[in-house]
């Protein structure tokens, strides 16, 4: 079947044009004027933007959580993640200790592949550095799982500092890439043990045990280590003006590093999570949301390429999972939704504003992830022979965001009545609509893996003048 | 008449795909597979890249000087810039000292007009800032020149810094953009003096006359003039580290300034200017070629996007003019060939030998020139609805560079001898082939004044968070 | 005659002791327990702290203006100074241009023998760089003057970059050290004529006129031009974070640069210019005081031995004189009161409120301005061979500071009304007491002028590790 | 009984005079001329400087090991220390795992009471943070050892993060002052097993085995630790340029962190530890000896007081204890003679090469320490009052350093056959030589337990302005 999509302005990363795009076989096959052909379907845009489906590198869908999941099935994860534009995400799987890698990866796809809407690619936590599991490593490579989370936070996560490193080298050796979550755990954890202690259990404390300074600690850890095992490294989640600042620093010295922030860092601010009867509850994440002054330096980072992907880090809750944590700041959930949020909210509090451009937009949840993650040239960019992964944006639509009408199954949310404007009209993914005039149109089941590459290869050579 | 480019890898700042480009009324029609319908005429691209014409923003072509002009004319320099792959030149007019700026402008169109081969626009050198001189300002944006060079450097050109200040607030006001040469230009002829004055006539003598300090020192003051006059800054030729560093210092600081490199201090050091009987003297250009590490440095800027723009400064003369300097180091003109070595020397000493990708070379002289200087989006990228100014690369030509076969009339050049990759099969302006099959296609005259606009507005925004 | 200042806590630039101080012959001959024999005169200094006499190397004492002088002679200036425990001024000369800096020498001679109740050294400004200028300069450092001031703002005193490289470089061959006040004086000038312009007139203007981004860009600049002149630098009055920040840059680079800054940035902001009825032109000084943070930021400065040295920058008007511009802000004299004031508002502000130390406040004041001058070992500290320049303090004194009894000739003072602990007990200037029980007891023309040595050299010879 | 130095050149930290120092009771009296009085007792001072007693605040005396001890005892210890002109020594008290720090203290008394020749204080290692260790701190401060070492690096040392910030925070709260040994240990001991594992056992490995960018890692990590425990810290045995710039950065940001550096990074570059037949085993400390650019970096950053203490780490070891690591490089005891050396090739590598003054290596190894740790005002400078701890060092002496004549018990040094000049003529300790003309003159257990103060409070209260 083919498909042209009609009267848009189509962007990519850097620029946009008015045109059409022809859909063959689930392909880009040409974009411009003149390329519909008689018997085509067509599908509206005029008044639209067309922009390449956005790529969520940072979700925990379906998290398998105390016995329990998370809110989300990988249906509704999906079908959230179609809705807000999303055509592709990147999971974390999270291995259970002693057990080989590759049989987390089954799990992970057994449980993705019955649900997806949208396809999907998984990153492998590393939450142990026996010499089984880096011996893994080449393997999960082979097996287009090439990048690897590695947490320097949270007790039953993560490595040591030499666990970490040996980590890194082996992933550098697969040419692989490196995640970090860069908390200092421990420090974090004595913080938030002794505020229980005091009673302090609020959701307003959350931001004060996991202070910035504990960022940008391990944030400059992470970036040494990597230094020394010779690694590439993505710096997921980056909160505070602090953790960039060492990554910068890091970039200055040689280092390739790369710096995700997420939505919840350029909408909220500690203040948020300062409400009444534990509603600040919703907001709890880690890093923790932090000053306006963070949140102003995020935007303003954006729009100087100092942050190279905004994701989502996605991890929806229901309020009865919530409630754990009613008396207990430490038992909490933590994670809220994203997957839907982070195309309006970007758009709304980011392109209108002025902050960025939509081109910038592009470039930050669709073009940049699929280069860093291995998706490029298939994914993030609506270019001929690229997967026909395309959402049709119309700007006029104005929506009051709500639990009530999200599409993850958290029944609430931190977004609850903040206004948005702009909303997918159709999405395809590989030339498919999976929502089509707003509904949802896809099936379960219909997103794919995507086995992915190591990404962009290291340093480059410098030239010596001569080549003759 | 309807063109279609057939068979090649086409290369955007993002990416690249194989595929077809159909041109319709001199722009893309569309790009991809299946855009050829019967008819059309084909240009055979196989085994080639297909790039966006490249824009070299920073060119003396038949630049007066002293009763005559460099060794180009508008004819001969834009067929340079033709086999050289750039399909677009914005030169710098340097307007008599007390004439409006509008007869210059005049001057310079009647000029280009007859001779260009390929499109051009223009800058304006404000060498005085009288109140006369600043009013035309606004008058210059509108005429399609808002882009304005500032030299401080060189007795004849140079502003004092109130000058300058005057000059970049009124540039900020009119939405235009400042340019700058940074050198001290006092103490450099305090040096220059000194040295001739010491019987160093020699070439070898240019750089240590023109340090990188005083670079460093003048590229800091524009950045603090240009902060306090609230104005988008450029600066030009940017030859060494420290001066990199000073940009980088002030972008920190919150100034938007972009930075521009040239092709000779990629390829030459120093070093080579010391070379026996007067050879050296091709290579005179300021600031001047520097060290090793500084080359290497500007490399490395290139990939990590510290840089914005590789330009050329081309600015050729003859070996007669040369030799006017022969024993008066500062009466050698200064300025060497480079439209057409731009993109092959990019090619063959960044893109083969790793340092840069062929998208960032794209990038670099096509796109990010485009954008900064209000080009975007006619030229710079092939997307639909653009110009089709396009490049046939064929990849696999071999040449060793010459003044026996280079196109300018400047009978010496420092690249002599040197071997470069890659070649322009094909080059079209405007759906014109200018270029085809190697051999010179167009006709002079053909190249057409591009009036641009102001580029990027200021300074974003920040979100305030609640929109509602 | 041999006197003993007994019973007193000696306090040096690194510590402190109980004990008593013999002077014999107009030096300190010994320090410690035992040290008094019979016969030997004794001033009391029980409850006091007993002090290297003050240095006050920034002073414009009856200095010529307009046809007269400022409002200090030199004998009310250095009275002040000695009730202000400042025992040595180094005075700033402003030749008239044209003449030979011997005779604007010989007239400021002429001016501080009679008057000088304390010794005195000079600094030769150099406000024009002629050949016969520089050429005088050796001859100026035998005469005892190698410290040279270089202004990059004021009309009527600034040098062009050319300029202030040849005099630092002459400066930096003759073993001298070049003086900088840092202001881009071009701009300013412009900003002060269209603020004017614009009828903005009052005091409050003049700090917006003069940003810290002019003064900024001019010490970055200052030490540019003294790297490539391979010069000593001292930065005069230095007044914002953005200057002081160019400093630590350009000592991290490698130059040697040290820092004065003077009291009225430590005690007043910009906002203590806007007061009614033109009493903000008590105030006026350039660079001008600031805001709360960059104030903040000098006292943490002195505190980390970023700043070196604090000045008056001494330089009184009265109340008529301030009148010549009551419409006019660019026609206020600018300067204010300083040297009776400094040690006071440094021991209550800083020591008492504890932002400095004692000692800190002795290296700031006396020691290291010995060194930086070349006036260590006789002046700077109490120790034995040293000229018995001695302040004993008497913490326990509580004044509310006022023109009504301050000892310059100014009418007013920005420091009126401000409340001060501490006073000089007794004054001694090489042994002899200049203010003895809080009362004049010198005479004018007992000090004597310092010719003084170059200062340290340059940059040290770094180990190669086998000397043998 | 009264002693008279007469004759000499007395140094300080700011300053020299030629005159006597008079001491009665073990303390100074006076200095200056005149201060000898009949029937003194004079040593002999003429051509000599007198410098104040130094102090070495980084020594591990008679340090138990395997068993033994490494090759001192505190008796030939402090010989070598009085030899080598160090009058004070701060020594490490390691304790055993599990038992109260009270009775490490008491062992380390126990030991050194009878043998010292002079004065000592203590460090106590925390190698644990049970609550029961850190409820001792303030009993530690209150027992005169309020200074604490940390080790982020040795399997038996080495605190966690958590561990790291808790004992920063009680010794904070206590007053005291935390130094910290920042190496990555956990990665360190990973790359020192997989060298050995190699087969990598020789001295020159041990350079590679421990990377400058571990221990820039964990400098950076200790000086954020610091800042979210509001502690102040001292960190010991800087060796290279990327360490010293994150303690730069850590003052930038407002930490109070003094920095130390020792002897042998100031000789000794890791070429020196690639000699034939297990040589290079004499120079292994860890951090190891860099590279010649760190060295020179570290003699610039004394000069520019950027470092503040130079120690010697002192840690002698036999031939026969050194050659338990013969084959296997994580098995030689690490640590290197100072006590006597540190003066001796300060002086000659540091003074007569010119890269620092002997003011600078009076306030670098007596006057700093002092004040850092607590033991101003009765060490560390030669000032009335203070106790007489003076040397009489003789500038003319020359030697060949050599484990044959050096006075601790090791029987090889890695100076062997380096020439040095200058040598302590006379060495008193309270007053009584325990040196005298260059012949042992003290007795074993002369020396006293000096108890400490907590040294400088925490940061300044910056100024209100209006105190009134």
């Amino acid at each position: 079947m083919t498909i042209v999509i009609e009267g848009g302005t189509v962007v990519s990363a850097v620029g946009r044009f008015k045109g059409d795009v022809r859909i063959e076989g689930g392909r880009i096959a040409a974009v411009g004027l003149g390329v519909k052909s008689p018997g085509d379907t067509v599908l509206d845009a005029s008044g639209c933007f067309v922009l390449p489906g956005a790529i969520d590198p940072h979700t925990h869908i379906e998290m398998p959580s105390g016995g329990g999941f998370n809110a989300d099935t990988w249906y509704s994860g999906t079908v959230a993640a179609a809705f807000g534009g999303t055509t592709t995400v990147i999971d974390m799987i999270t291995p259970e200790r002693g057990r080989p890698l590759a049989e987390a990866l089954g799990d992970w796809q057994a449980r993705a592949r019955p649900g997806a809407m949208v396809d999907y690619g998984f990153h492998m936590s590393l939450i142990e550095a026996r010499p089984e599991t880096l011996a893994e490593i080449p393997a999960m490579v082979r097996a287009g799982v090439p990048s690897f989370k590695l947490y320097l936070a949270y007790k039953a996560l993560m490595l040591s500092d030499a666990e970490a490193f040996a980590a890194m080298r082996a992933i550098g050796r697969a040419g692989g890439l490196a995640l970090i979550h860069s908390e200092n755990g421990e420090v974090i954890d004595l913080l938030v043990a002794e505020a229980v202690a005091r009673g302090e259990t609020a959701p307003k404390y959350h931001a004060a045990t996991r202070p910035a300074a504990a960022e940008a600690e391990a944030t400059a850890r992470a970036c040494r280590l990597a230094e020394l095992a010779e690694a590439r490294l993505y710096v997921v989640h980056i909160s505070c003006r602090e953790a960039l600042a060492e990554v910068l620093q890091a970039r200055s010295r040689g280092l390739k590093v790369d710096a995700e922030t997420c939505t919840q860092y350029l909408v909220f601010t500690a203040a948020d999570l300062d409400q009444p009867d534990f509603a600040g509850s919703t907001l709890i994440c880690s890093p923790p949301v932090r000053t306006d002054a963070d949140r102003d330096a995020l935007w303003k980072a954006l729009a100087a390429r100092q942050v190279d992907v905004v994701a989502s880090d996605h991890c929806p809750w229901t309020q009865a999972q919530r409630e754990r944590g009613r008396d207990r700041l430490d038992r909490i959930p933590g994670g809220l939704p994203g997957l839907e949020e982070r195309i309006p909210f970007l758009y709304t509090y980011g392109v209108e504003e002025g902050a960025i451009s939509l081109e910038e937009l592009v470039a930050l949840t669709a073009t940049n992830p699929a280069r860093i993650f291995g998706l490029h040239p298939a994914k993030g960019s609506i270019a001929p022979g690229a997967d026909a992964d395309v959402v049709v944006w119309d700007p006029m639509q104005t929506r009051i965001w709500s639990a009530a009408t999200h599409h993850t199954l958290a029944d609430q949310t931190p977004y609850e009545n903040l206004p948005v404007h702009g909303a997918a009209r159709h999405v395809l993914v590989r030339g498919r609509p999976v929502v089509q005039n707003e509904a949802l149109a896809g099936e379960a089941g219909y997103g794919k893996f995507l086995p992915r590459s190591g990404g962009p290869s290291s340093a480059p050579q410098l030239s010596k003048r001569r080549i003759g």
